[in-house]
């Protein structure tokens, strides 16, 4: 745990909510009080919040229960407990008391519960969203940031690779065939979340397809959407396989898939829009007769969250920046037919995207 | 899924917010959604949302993308579906229009980042908590609800036999020791979605204690909480086993832990307060001296969610009903020395309260 590191991002924070005028900030367990205070907490019912005001020392409110948390880096903030008969609430309420009027930005995925008791504790507060603070100091990655993104992402295309060069897959569930690349995945050092997407048959279709019972049969197309976590970065890659011999139809949308992941990153820059990414992969598909079958955006953001901001998404013109971290992930959906995605993570660098994924992406042929 | 019976919960909440004169009711995907809807949807940066209102059909806003995750439930529900460069809050807005100053009630673990919009975007709204609808709704258990949370209970206990009569955990870490439980509790039907609590040694005393890499050694107390879901419904057990040979004041503290969980027990009947259970097993402890110790509530609700309502807590006056499940879970904690904790789940009956759990819950030494 670098103190130093976390006291400069709290500074950071402070000079940002400065320029946007917002007094306070207030931060609950989720990627955003990891980044800020290396706090890698569930969030749960009792409340754990970072306070950071415009200027002067942040205050942390935790149950007592949960005080050894913050072990090691006392001299950050002020830490306020409460116990277990103690409405959490009123100690936030008296934190923020010195200011009449606050506006306070609140962090993206703190639960309503606690919103809704501040609106009615704090009824002269304006609350908005943290986010353009927290997006600033998250989207463009350091040194140590990208290094585990890029171990992150090495594990996963281990996992990937002896998965698909050992396992027989055709007549396993979906179910199973996740768990066995799950099973790599932890082997190869990555700390599994979830299950991930394996979508087979007419279920690769679905882009969020919930990994079900579906057996994998012999002329199914299926996609595998995975990921991870190390030192609290994210892995999340994609490869679409196919069982048995595939026809001309499926060779051609495969490798208009592949070209689309290419084109999205040939288009970055430093100073391209998010949407021109967007714009270069699906510029690929419609040309080639498939635009409406690529039904979602290009890419997301992708850090201590497996999404994050920059959304790379028609009419998001926020400008890239070295140091951002994405995936490109292209798709066609057939419904009722198949799907084909291939998914990647990114870099922006000076000289433009470099892929930190880098197993197989050619068209595989599995059993 | 039985339709009929979501069909029947969405008109017991209409009734509810009728007689608490909420207009409407926004559900996000989490455990209330799931109970409302069969939606075991992840919640992301993608709005999701059923819109309940006061009278009428209920309204479900969703990303294209995710369309089919409402396959076979379309009778139930108008979809609005948004894409990718929509913005799902104005279909939001525009389907609580009908209503002036309405009075909207959240679920608790939407995400703040969609109520910050809605603040914005619905500016004459009342923005309340859905809580009192959904723990009316959710706290007492129906026969299915009930016999799942049994499976889930008996799945864990199976996994705990196993575990405390074949492994050998001294010279493991905490997290190689709480691996081996979690890969027992897959074996036996558990989805594991967390790899729970193992706290050795003086870790033992933080209730709270994150899994990490202490070596177990002789003279260890190690505390295990552990659970996993069940057709989305949650198993939760601790128990607490010595490495080596107790010695008086060990056997001591873990024996009064004992009887402090039989006396909330033994407190259970329809129409008790909820605290009234957290004071039996208090004046236990309390009795034999080692009150300071015991530095959380008794027990907390148990469902769809780990820890929901009805919570065991000093304050809470809330009564007891047939079909309430939660957690006995008393504990002692000796800073810098050691802590005992046991946990079962337990059901309200007219008859008092009965255990699911039964793994033995005696004085269990390992090596």
């Amino acid at each position: 745990m670098d103190i130093g590191l976390l006291g400069r991002r709290m500074d950071e924070a402070q000079r940002l909510m400065d320029q946007r005028d917002i007094d306070f900030l207030f931060v609950s367990p989720s990627s955003d009080l990891v980044y800020l205070f290396d706090y890698p907490a569930h969030t749960s019912e009792r409340l754990a919040l970072l306070i950071l005001p415009r200027s002067g020392k942040p205050q942390l409110v935790v149950p007592t229960l949960e005080r050894s948390r913050s072990a090691g880096r006392e001299s950050l903030v002020d830490i306020h407990t409460w116990n277990e008969t103690e409405q959490p609430v009123h100690v936030v309420r008296d934190l923020v008391r010195s200011v009449s009027h606050p506006t306070i930005g609140v962090s993206d995925q703190m639960w309503s519960v606690f919103l809704v008791r501040m609106l009615e504790s704090i009824p002269d507060a304006n609350f908005v969203s943290a986010s353009p603070i927290m997006r600033e100091l998250r989207m463009t990655k350091d040194a140590a940031e990208l290094e585990n993104l890029k171990r992150a992402a090495a594990m996963a295309d281990a996992a990937w690779t002896e998965f698909a060069t050992t396992a027989s897959i055709a007549g396993m569930t979906e179910r199973e065939a996740a768990t066995a690349l799950s099973q790599l995945r932890a082997k190869h050092g990555l700390e599994v979340t979830s299950i991930g997407i394996c979508a087979s048959g007419p279920n690769s279709a679905n882009p969020h397809h919930s990994t079900g019972d579906r057996v994998i049969q012999q002329g199914d197309s299926v996609v595998f959407d995975f990921g991870g976590k190390y030192q609290h970065y994210t892995a999340d890659v994609t490869r679409t396989v196919y069982i048995g011999e595939p026809d001309a139809e499926y060779r051609k949308v495969y490798n208009i898939v592949l070209q689309a992941n290419q084109a999205a990153l040939d288009a970055i820059r430093p100073g391209a829009a998010c949407q021109d990414i967007d714009r270069a992969a699906r510029k690929v598909i419609t040309d080639a007769g498939y635009g409406e079958y690529f039904i979602h955006r290009v890419g997301h953001g992708l850090g201590l969250d497996g999404h994050e901001e920059p959304y790379l998404v028609e009419g998001n013109t926020l400008e890239l920046k070295e140091g951002m971290v994405f995936s490109d992930e292209p798709g066609i959906y057939i419904a009722g037919k198949f799907g084909v995605r291939v998914e990647d993570a990114v870099v922006v660098t000076a000289d433009g995207g470099i892929r930190i994924n880098h197993c197989d992406r050619e068209l595989t042929v599995m059993n």
